[in-house]
């Protein structure tokens, strides 16, 4: 008797419910433990393996039989360029390895979305991940149509029905990035910002904006700088920042990538950071935390979303998915050396003031 | 007919040699691109495809007879808590992609080296690579023991025979680090070296002390900082380096992880870098390029890695391993910002300087 990986519960379509779900669900297990059992990995504590093994017997299945059980993930990125999507990859990849899951790892580099959809339509595939920020029509419309489990993480395109999504809460994030700065006095806060078309950039301004109203301060579109979330442009977007008739005390940069771009542009401005200067940034990969000086940023939570979506995809899996589509995490704010009080006015000697006296 | 992949050369038992390999010597190609045919994917050529199609109908497959064929590597870290393999593993990713091979990443965090060479004696599995800096015996053989293809990427411990490992010219680096500081003037050159156990730390360190015996400048001990490759003890070995009474000019950080300290801890100490202080890093992770400033480093050839890796890979698969076993691929230089002429004598107003006075 082959084992075939459970249906998935989407499509209905295709594949067989296993024996595995059976006996995942008989033991209280998860069905990633039933196959640890199967392929005869060690990491299962001996009792449950012992209840494991005589369930499969007793449904007539024994070691010598070909097995294909869903034990591989596939977590495609667009690239792994930067710090954000290889977080993300090690999120995953710890997360699925605590379920019993391989990750394989991939790139849109050298195969599109449709062709690894294509390459894992096979029993031996659990699912998908992508970190895709912007798809094709093609390949959205493949990723509608495949039986195979996906979940998207963090996309910056709009949710796509019936695919769950996993973000985090980019609005609050960028409202909590300006509450930290105006609790420490700030008045005159810029941001760099994500570009128009990007819906996660977008929320992070828009909690901005919120921050600032609540706090009865005018919305100043001089202060905003859209940019790629890329470090080079930044430092331009910083440099012009920070060198107008009246420059803010402190900045939000809504990636780290950014925010590493607003340090040098102070530097190159001798403008001295957290002194003359408080910088937040978002995200809080390793760039934030080994930064000069390390970095106060919004995390997001690289750990959770792994688990999230990999639990999403289980519960897919074994037809036990919620029905809930969109997952936004907690971000939460890491208070590190680059905020600090607002100077007093009149006290900051940055180069545009230089060039109105 | 099932297809299997090639023997693994190095054992020569275990596997019979596959179709594949035969198709692919006569069509002139590589193993992966006939296996790319085999899997119907699209992204081999017009002409290709048509010309192995018909060398493999002639040897009597079909496409609709089951195939297993090695296309997959495992690529096994000890974490990936840091950018230096996070790096590599995009390297390898890439690398891996272009031949047409699937890589799954995994972490010794829930299985140990053995629990993972066990886990890959199968036919689908073209080989591993491992990037642990340090095994245990046990782990050591089962790597000696397994006929599947192993290759070591930059290990910290000493070679294993008849176990292929890459790695970069510390030694040469090292120097190369050291000369670039010597040719801006600098005479007293701090190193925050790795730990004595580290094989590649002490080749950085080596390459330092060449450097400086080929300018006839005396080693002084009083101007190491041994530490882990690690961004906190750097800063504390660095705020040490930087306190005392003769501080060096220039600081040579064996990693990014410890340059990244070096800087922090000039930005304490309030010492400008690099018009106080020069300091040149080792590895060029994408830290260094967005570290403020931006640091000149001495670049692990992270593609190149990978891309040999995988190449000894496959041709361990199909046996026509070179038979040589230890590859150093070379390291360059990165000038950025953090580096510059040595300021005049008396001119820096360090710390321990202060003290002094």
């Amino acid at each position: 008797m082959t084992l075939v990986a459970p249906a998935n519960g989407r499509s209905g379509g295709g594949r067989r419910h296993g024996l595995l779900t059976a006996v995942a669900r008989q033991a209280g297990v998860s069905v990633g433990t039933v196959s640890k059992v199967v392929h005869g990995r060690r990491d299962v504590g001996a009792e449950t393996r012992a209840r494991i093994l005589e369930m499969l017997s007793e449904a007539g299945w024994s070691s010598d039989q070909p097995i294909v059980t869903a034990q591989r993930i596939l977590v495609v990125f667009r690239d792994l360029d930067s710090p954000y999507p290889l977080e993300l990859a090690r999120g995953l990849v710890d997360a699925a390895a605590a379920q019993g899951f391989e990750v394989v790892v991939g790139t849109t580099m050298h195969r599109s979305v449709t062709e690894w959809i294509d390459g894992c339509d096979r029993p031996d595939v659990a699912g998908m991940v992508l970190v895709i920020s912007r798809m094709t029509e093609r390949d959205q419309r493949r990723v509608l149509d495949t039986h195979v489990p996906v979940v998207l993480v963090d996309p910056l395109s709009e949710p796509m029905p019936g695919v769950p999504n996993i973000g985090v809460t980019n609005w609050r994030g960028g409202r909590d990035a300006v509450q930290h700065l105006l609790d420490l006095g700030h008045r005159r806060i810029g941001i760099v910002a994500g570009r128009p078309h990007s819906p996660a950039g977008g929320a992070r301004l828009q909690g901005y904006r919120a921050g600032l109203h609540e706090a009865g301060i005018a919305f100043d579109s001089g202060l905003v700088r859209p940019t790629d979330f890329d470090y080079e442009e930044a430092i331009e977007a910083a440099c012009s920042l920070l060198s107008g008739p009246e420059p803010p005390t402190a900045v939000f940069a809504t990636s780290d990538a950014q925010a590493l771009g607003v340090l040098e542009a102070a530097r190159r401005l001798h403008i001295a950071v957290p002194d003359e200067l408080s910088v937040v940034s978002f995200d809080d990969t390793s760039n934030a935390a080994t930064a000069s000086p390390p970095l106060t940023a919004i995390r997001q939570p690289f750990e959770e979303l792994g688990q999230v979506a990999i639990r999403v995809l289980q519960e897919t899996l074994e037809g036990t998915a919620p029905g809930v589509d969109h997952y936004e995490l907690a971000t939460t704010l890491t208070v590190r050396a680059s905020t600090a009080p607002a100077p007093a006015a009149g006290s900051v000697d940055h180069p545009g003031h230089r060039e109105r006296s």
